[in-house]
C-alpha cells in the first residue's frame, strides 16, 4: 500500500506519526472518507468544500485547493489501483510540545490511504436493526472532527446488542443522526432529515439523497423529529459515504411499519448511481 | 529524553505511532498528567486509580497494576533526571485497521514522558481573569479521554482574550468547570465546588482542595452553582496538577470582589505542600 503523508507518497510500514501529534494527544485534527467508484472519488469537490470547512472552523491552515489536495487523492488512487474501495484522509494541526492552546509553528499534518469498502448488499437488501442512544456527544457535530470517542462508543454498543447502527437523540422530541450516519425517515410520502445544524454532519451523502428526492420530485422537509415520529415513520433509512442508502427496519426492538424495506428506500437506492457523474452538489 | 513505550525505555526520536493507532484516528484513548515536586510523583495513587477508572469506562484492556505502572514511572522520572516538572503519560486502543467498533485484536499502547512545568508564581500571586463559554463539550467529561478538542478551541478564545482560563457553563444556573481546571467559589466562608459526576473530570487536585478544607476546618460542598453566584462569589480560584490553587480575579470583565486574591485561596495555597507527604487520598 502507498500512502500520502502529505505531499510525499510514501510505503506504508513508513507511516508513522510523532507522539506529540496533536492528532494523537488531543485528536486536534479533520477527517474524510471519500468513496471511489470505478476509479474515480464520488463527489470529490463536495468532500473537498466540507473538509475545508472543517479546517477553518478548528482554525487548522491548511488551503485544500492550494495543496492541490484533489490531484493528489487522484495520484493515490492510481498509484494503489483502487477501482472499488474509498480513501480515508486527516489532517492534524502537527506536532508540537504538549499545551492545549493552537501552537504558533505547527505544520499541518496530512494522512491518507486507501480503505476497503464494499457495498452493504446485503443490508441495503434486508434492512438492519438498530438500537438508540441518548446524545452525549459535544454541540459542534457538524465539524468532522478526530474527536470521535462517543461515536466509538456507541457504535460498540448497537454492535453488542447485535444492531447495525445506533441513532443518537438529544431528548423525546429531538433525533439527531446515527454513530456514523444521517437518519431519515418517511411518513405520508414525504422525506424527513435533521436540519444541517451544529448537531448533525451534514452529511454529502445526506445532501445527494436530498438531491436525488429533488430529481425524482419526492417531498422533502429537513426538520427536527422525535422518538415517536420515527418508530412511527412509513420508511426509515440511513445513509453514509459506505452506508450508500441503508434501510433500517427495527429500532430498538419496534418493527418500522411491516418491517421490511420501504419503496421510496428502494427507488432512492435504486437512482443512486443514476446522478453519479454529478461534479459537485449545489445547494438543494 | 527517554520515553517510556508500553514497558520499553527508549529514545525520544524513536518515538512514533503507527498512523492507524486509534488515538490518532479516534481519540481513543485516556491520559494523565502527574506532578513532579523533589522527584516525586504527587498522589501517584491518585492519578493512577483514575487512570484505570477512565480505561475501564471505555473498555481498554489495561490493568494498571498488572502492569507496574507505578514502578515503570518512577523508573522514567529517574532516568530522565525529573526533579520538578511532570509526566505526561497516555494508552490508547492500539493499531487496527479503521472501523469504529472496538477491535478484538488491538494492543494497548502506553507512552509517558517528562513534560516541562513550573509553579504558577505570578498568576498564584496576582489572580488571573477567565472568560465565560457555554459549555458544548460531550457529556462524559470524567472520563480523561484524548477527545479534547473542544477544551483546545476554548482555550484559544481564553488566549486570544488575553485570558488565563475559560469557565464553561451549560446554562446560567450551572457553572461547570475551565477548559483545563476545577473551579471552586468561596462565599460567607463557605467553599463550594461541582460534584464529581459526569460533568466534570473529578480532578486529583479537587479532591486534594476538598481534603485540605476538611484538615483546615473550612466548610465545604460539592454542589451546582451559576453565573450569578460566580460572579458575586467572595472568591473564586481554579485548580489543576499544573495550576495547584490559582485564584480567579477576573470572570468576563467583571472583578471578583475586590479583584485581588482572597484570603482563603491563600490559606489554601500555602497549606499545599503542608500535606503532600500525603499518599493517597481518602474520599473526603
Amino acid at each position: 500500500m502507498i500512502v500520502l503523508k502529505n505531499n510525499e507518497f510514501i510505503e506504508r510500514n513508513k507511516a508513522t506519526i510523532d507522539m506529540e501529534d496533536r492528532g494523537h494527544q488531543f485528536g486536534d485534527g479533520v477527517y474524510e472518507v471519500v468513496r471511489v467508484y470505478d476509479g474515480e472519488v464520488f463527489l470529490m469537490q463536495d468532500h473537498l468544500d466540507r473538509l475545508q470547512y472543517s479546517l477553518d472552523e478548528v482554525e487548522i491552515k491548511y488551503d485544500v485547493k492550494e495543496q492541490n489536495l484533489s490531484s493528489l487523492l487522484e495520484q493515490l488512487i492510481k498509484k494503489n489501483k483502487v477501482h472499488d474501495g474509498g480513501i480515508y484522509l486527516q489532517i492534524t494541526r502537527g506536532v508540537a510540545p504538549r499545551n492545549h492552546p493552537y501552537p504558533k509553528n505547527a505544520k499541518p499534518m496530512l494522512f491518507a490511504y486507501p480503505l476497503e469498502l464494499s457495498r452493504p448488499l446485503q443490508a441495503q437488501a434486508n434492512g438492519i436493526k438498530t438500537i438508540l442512544q441518548k446524545d452525549f456527544r459535544w454541540l459542534r457535530c457538524d465539524i468532522k472532527s478526530l474527536n470521535l470517542l462517543g461515536n466509538v462508543m456507541t457504535k460498540q454498543k448497537a454492535n453488542n446488542a447485535n444492531a447495525g447502527e445506533a441513532i443518537f437523540y438529544r431528548d423525546d422530541n429531538h433525533v439527531t443522526e446515527g454513530s456514523s450516519t444521517n437518519v431519515f425517515i418517511i411518513k405520508n410520502g414525504k422525506l424527513y432529515t435533521h436540519p444541517a445544524d451544529n448537531y448533525i454532519l451534514n452529511g454529502i451523502t445526506r445532501r445527494y439523497i436530498l438531491f436525488l428526492a429533488h430529481k425524482l420530485n419526492i417531498p422533502y422537509k429537513e426538520k427536527v423529529f422525535g422518538l415517536t415520529e420515527l418508530k412511527e415513520a412509513d420508511e426509515v433509512f440511513m445513509t453514509s459515504t459506505s452506508a450508500e442508502v441503508t434501510p433500517v427496519v427495527e429500532v430498538e426492538g419496534d418493527k418500522i411499519a411491516n418491517g421490511q424495506p420501504g419503496p421510496i428506500s428502494q427507488q432512492l437506492l435504486e437512482a443512486f448511481f443514476q446522478y453519479n457523474h454529478v461534479e459537485q452538489l449545489t445547494n438543494v
